[in-house]
């Protein structure tokens, strides 16, 4: 590896954050599921979870070549949707879903410079009753046209660059975000899987 | 048409807005287009522009059943790129557009309350270096991750809703943006089409 190429690995690590991520509850498009897992890797989530409770478990969701988020990303995938969240509480303060209901609260009022986890939904069917159930409350991007759907892709890379716009003015991308340990464990893995494509 | 579809289509029309556009510049796959339709439909843009110089004028972008975009969007199409631009400077004060380059100002430092079109490129090749020499500027998302590349529709989205957010504030949602008599034609065109799927 070259020290170029070591110095852009670090400069992406130092900027990937621990108190953010992406929960996809059988979303079943490869398609938006790459396209999400490109976004995290854009804005620096580096854990996302796949919580498959109705769809079969993943076998494949885009290469591991260099061109493919999923190789940079830290993938947890569950079938259970309470022990997914015994991990996500674990890990994040708030769990947010995003679906239509009257109880929604708008993107841009929520605060993401807080350790949260963001769950998205099903392309038909939307979040689960059991998710709702256990979260911390709903959001809604904000819409004002006649459609009012957007795909799952683009709801969630124009959430995550809200929390992005709000977490660099809170200078979150100014230092290392993660653990010291988890950092070191992510460059060795980095620079073992850099070379395979 | 009942009462409240009619009130329906008068508050998606009261926030449409006449400062905002976006031009498609030989973007060439539909899905792409589609959503970007959607986007600009969710976030109140009306008229739309598709400049296509390197592919073949687009056949069909969607259809025009009520939910697809393109049936509440005005779209004009060129396969000129000056007589585009001439009709983009009698319309609007700014035209940036994205592409990767050191010249870039980041979308969060952009004011997009202004008056502005937003030129987005090929999926392969980007924005044209014609298209480039005629803009005010040139812009780009920030972005921290190892990939550096992220879909026209997720970009245009993150774009279109940084454009809302910036608007909300600015009171541009709160009282009707386009000109009466646009606003009136639109409706009339809008009551006629709405039944036909």
């Amino acid at each position: 590896m070259t020290p170029e190429r070591k110095k852009r690995l670090t400069d992406v690590l130092n900027c990937r954050q621990h108190d953010l991520t992406v929960v996809l509850e059988n979303v079943f498009d490869p398609h938006n599921i790459s396209a999400v897992m490109r976004t995290c890797d854009a804005i620096g989530i580096q854990d996302i979870f796949v919580l498959n409770t109705i769809i079969p478990r993943h076998k494949k969701w885009g290469t591991r070549s260099s061109s493919s988020a999923y190789k940079w990303l830290t993938v947890h995938q569950f079938e259970d949707t309470k022990a997914c969240f015994i991990e996500l509480r674990r890990r994040y303060e708030k769990i947010y879903t995003t679906h239509l209901a009257s109880d929604a609260i708008g993107l841009f009022e929520m605060n993401l410079t807080r350790s949260t986890a963001l769950v998205f939904g099903n392309e038909h069917s939307g979040v689960t009753e059991e998710c709702r159930t256990l979260a911390d409350g709903n959001f809604l991007i904000p819409q004002v046209g006649i459609i009012q759907s957007l795909n799952i892709s683009v709801a969630c890379a124009v959430t995550l660059y809200e929390a992005f716009r709000q977490k660099t003015i809170a200078g979150h991308y100014s230092s290392p975000h993660l653990p010291a340990d988890y950092l070191r464990s992510l460059m060795d893995n980095w620079e073992m899987k850099d070379g395979l494509d």
